[in-house]
């Protein structure tokens, strides 16, 4: 996180001097930094750890007054059809009954809410694809689930019931719904972003493509580079929302 | 977590100089410790990010050959109806829609597990009380969440779509149902390691109250002191568990 928010602040020209704090450092739960106008969070693997934060982030850009503050995650995630490496903008999200909304229980009582994101926000996002990118960006649907495993089909976690056969059946038939990546968070954000009238994006690079197999087969190398996509197709975004130019002397 | 470590290193009386190292630490994602018979991980917020730990753990002791391992998750939790800082041992778990039984959609169809600990671990961490403590243990359900805020009936989330007679009522309900304690990962390992055959339990300490309200209201020093007593009580069940006495010399 911190050498992300080093990025940014490179990119956005800020003063490289400004010391960079983790501000969420004392809770041992995120880390937090803010650079210039942007707040680089850390989220943690799922859903619930997501949910804690954004409920917190919203509150706060809410008492911080923001005017029109866009939420994005960047991460890692698993494909579907497309070469590792590809730069996922999620549209819709779906859960694992493969309903694009998300459910929760409130009171007991069940509660679903529609997980879209924001179209202003992923079609900007699908224009910062840039000429002699060594990457793919494109625009799809996204599954998201509660567990890594048995919930995203794999057959290589400590609990599996089912063949070979039924797990690309199922791969087969969600690619057919579009969908293109498979991570653990998106839904939830694009959910409670959607819920409360905030601009939301996710940008996710995938690591493999799932209808090949379960195992990630990259060098360490290629992961730093892949893991890098998602970063750099943010700060173009966050370039061309606060109308920062790419000058000669960058 | 290295602090845990440290401390379990010092109660199961193994070498001081042994060095301890985060085995897990080049993968950012866990913390991770072997100390002596013991491995001591973070497990991160919510059940997604449990479940991931729980899979490759349970998959690493059964290459390891581990004979009959026991799993204990260590936290905090909401309370109700019992003194903030008490020690909850999880019997039964429930979800957010009151059912003992962990729901997962796989290959998009419905899959519910038992979500219950073992009998065994449970009853003799009961018996881990000692006459001088300064905190009560008791045994009890927990209803386990994948939202702190709205799903744990809190008022005081970015959203919040119910009333507080509404949220006391629900909590007022839960309670008289036997549920203890609430929190974000217990019903997933109960699940999971109960679906395994792997005996495990839960030891949560309570940081308030739910049914007065839903600030924590205790000093660092309190919070401190409350967040050591999970690890007391392991600590005491670890030392029964592989027959290490309490000498004078400790």
């Amino acid at each position: 996180m911190c050498s992300l928010a080093k990025q940014l602040r490179c990119a956005l020209k800020i003063d490289q001097h400004l010391p960079l704090v983790d501000i969420s450092a004392a809770a041992h739960r995120y880390s937090m930094y803010k650079v210039g106008p942007v707040l680089c969070c850390s989220h943690g693997i799922g859903m619930p750890s997501c949910s804690v934060l954004l409920h917190e982030l919203i509150k706060l850009v809410r008492y911080a007054n923001c005017v029109d503050p866009i939420f994005l995650r960047l991460g890692t995630c698993g494909g579907l059809g497309v070469p590792p490496g590809s730069v996922v903008i999620s549209k819709q999200v779906f859960d694992g009954y493969l309903r694009n909304e998300y459910e929760m229980p409130i009171l007991g009582e069940c509660v679903r809410r529609p997980a879209n994101f924001n179209p202003i926000v992923f079609n900007e996002l699908l224009k910062c694809k840039e000429r002699d990118d060594r990457f793919g960006i494109c625009l799809g649907n996204t599954m998201s689930t509660n567990c890594f495993y048995e919930g995203q089909a794999r057959i290589d976690g400590a609990v599996c019931c089912y063949s070979l056969e039924q797990k690309m059946c199922f791969l087969n038939k969600i690619h057919c719904m579009g969908i293109k990546n498979i991570e653990m968070e998106a839904l939830q954000m694009a959910a409670i972003t959607y819920h409360c009238g905030i601009k939301a994006g996710a940008i996710c690079v995938t690591l493999l493509n799932r209808l090949n197999g379960d195992q990630i087969d990259i060098t360490k190398e290629q992961l730093d580079d892949f893991q890098q996509r998602p970063l750099t197709v943010a700060i173009r975004y966050i370039k061309r929302v606060l109308n920062i130019s790419n000058c000669a002397d960058e």
